[in-house]
């Protein structure tokens, strides 16, 4: 039997994982967190969030990949080795997320609170409608995420932009780039969508400068890392109006902790990093094939460059 | 000057319609509810629920164009006089409607209500995940509405079915008609949503039978007609587990009385009739052109069939 295949997560058993592998590849030698058995036999590493120092103790390792489309969970270990790295590449995943995004921009763009509020008190109350072609949405990143995201806001009638750190061109979206586009970019955005890897460039970019940068009564949303987000600036965003609502999905200490304000901020809706949730189903045929092209000595699909963070 | 335009609403006072109208067809003589002054001069009427006998007291009527895209309000009239009768059809109010139900079916997909408690709880707690491939929609009603709903719930990767009264075909959309097909749609829809005309057919042909025959713990989306629902049986089923909830923007009596059990049901979320609002900007185009059709002797376009209902 080929290397083994160790599982390194805290969030799932893996028993999803080991099924789809031995699908594609026969029976698998799949080692959970808890059961790693003898290092040296390890060839192949799915991880989330490894204990640093943990992937470097493999020293048969070949190849990492990411479970999930961020890597920043990995190339913060400073005792990362050096092997490739690929990450997942999961049409699931990245439907969930432009769902998310959908979701809470139709929430605010709809007036569902007010109407919720209204219910509460009987009322039979019609609010003001912004139309749709009104609402000017801007999603920060244009990776896989970021434009299907954009694609599917278009295709419901928003005006819809994105940015990217290099220039990219998108049907039907409006697409910004480097430092002068990102501020072009939010002063567009009634709703602002944040799906940005997390880099060394990435990191606190939604400070107190890019808040005020927004349209007046913005909304942000959050569903790709809390380390984009200067918390400070965002409370104050909020509590003066700059910002009518944030959606978080992310934070800066994940589980959020207790004591946060995000979590009774009535301004703030928090999730529990739910936006896109890697699956099995969608995402293991990419990494069943890198495993059979390291297998084979074959160039392998969705490597990340660990200097550009992405 | 041509003969004059009477706008028939109580929900908003006309300044739009009148302004669109001008940009359209030059001066027009626009006259409000409460100020139609001599009703010999009345050519066409733009109406949303008239009072019964009102259209039939204008001799010289030509045209009635509905404000909506239903005519229900139109056809319950029993003097209303024999003329043709257009409907608006309105990009605008389509796109809304659709927004409407998206919204509505992602946060029952995406479990928004359970996150929500978790929030007020403080609690960092993720909830069992339903594939996207595995929440099937169902539409009732395949006219421009259904089809444009339809169409987007597929393109998010739903799996999409649609029931009308005749036989339709819609690329990526599962179809079904007549009364057979409805027992087979209802049969597969995890979130059924209503958008048929209220016509004899079609009153009451949500009864108790029909949500019997849903999955169990289906979820109903009603933005069509409140006349389509038996509302006792809609509030047995929600009781008994049969739904597991309800989205409600239509009533039988309009505005919702403020004692009706609807508001204060905790599986019931009720808005006051805004899935989708006419909306002049989208709207006035085929209103403009069917009134220079009119004058000129053209056929008109979108024609309702006062027979058929729709």
């Amino acid at each position: 039997m080929a290397g083994a295949i160790a599982y390194i997560s805290r969030d799932t058993d893996g028993v999803l994982w080991k099924k789809v592998l031995e699908a594609g590849l026969g029976p698998v030698d799949f080692r959970r967190l808890d059961a790693l058995g003898d290092k040296t036999d390890i060839e192949v590493a799915l991880a989330w969030k490894p204990a640093s120092g943990l992937l470097a103790s493999f020293p048969n390792l070949k190849l990492i990949v990411s479970l999930g489309m961020g890597v920043d969970h990995l190339l913060s270990d400073d005792k990362l080795p050096d092997v490739p790295i690929t990450r997942i590449m999961d049409d699931g995943l990245i439907g969930q997320m432009s769902e998310y995004a959908l979701y809470w921009a139709l929430r605010h763009h709809r007036d569902i609170d007010k109407y919720a509020a209204s219910q509460r008190a009987r009322t039979w109350k019609v609010e003001d409608f912004v139309d749709t072609i009104h609402r000017r949405i801007g999603i920060l990143g244009l990776g896989t995420i970021g434009q299907d995201t954009a694609k599917k806001f278009a295709a419901l009638g928003f005006p819809t932009a994105g940015w990217s750190r290099t220039a990219k061109s998108l049907p039907g979206v409006e697409t910004f780039h480097g430092r002068d586009g990102f501020r072009r970019l939010l002063a567009g955005s009634d709703i602002l969508v944040n799906v940005l890897p997390l880099t060394r460039e990435t990191r606190g970019i939604l400070d107190a400068k890019a808040f005020a940068a927004l349209p007046k009564g913005a909304y942000f949303i959050n569903m790709a890392r809390g380390g984009h987000v200067v918390d400070e600036a965002l409370l104050a965003a909020l509590d003066s109006g700059q910002l009518s609502g944030a959606v978080l999905d992310v934070f800066n200490t994940e589980p959020l902790p207790a004591d946060h304000p995000y979590w009774t901020h009535p301004k703030v809706h928090v999730t529990p990093h739910i936006a896109g949730a890697t699956n099995p189903r969608t995402a293991s045929p990419g990494v069943i094939e890198n495993i059979k092209r390291l297998r084979r000595g074959g160039e392998l699909m969705h490597r990340i460059d660990p200097k550009a963070g992405y």
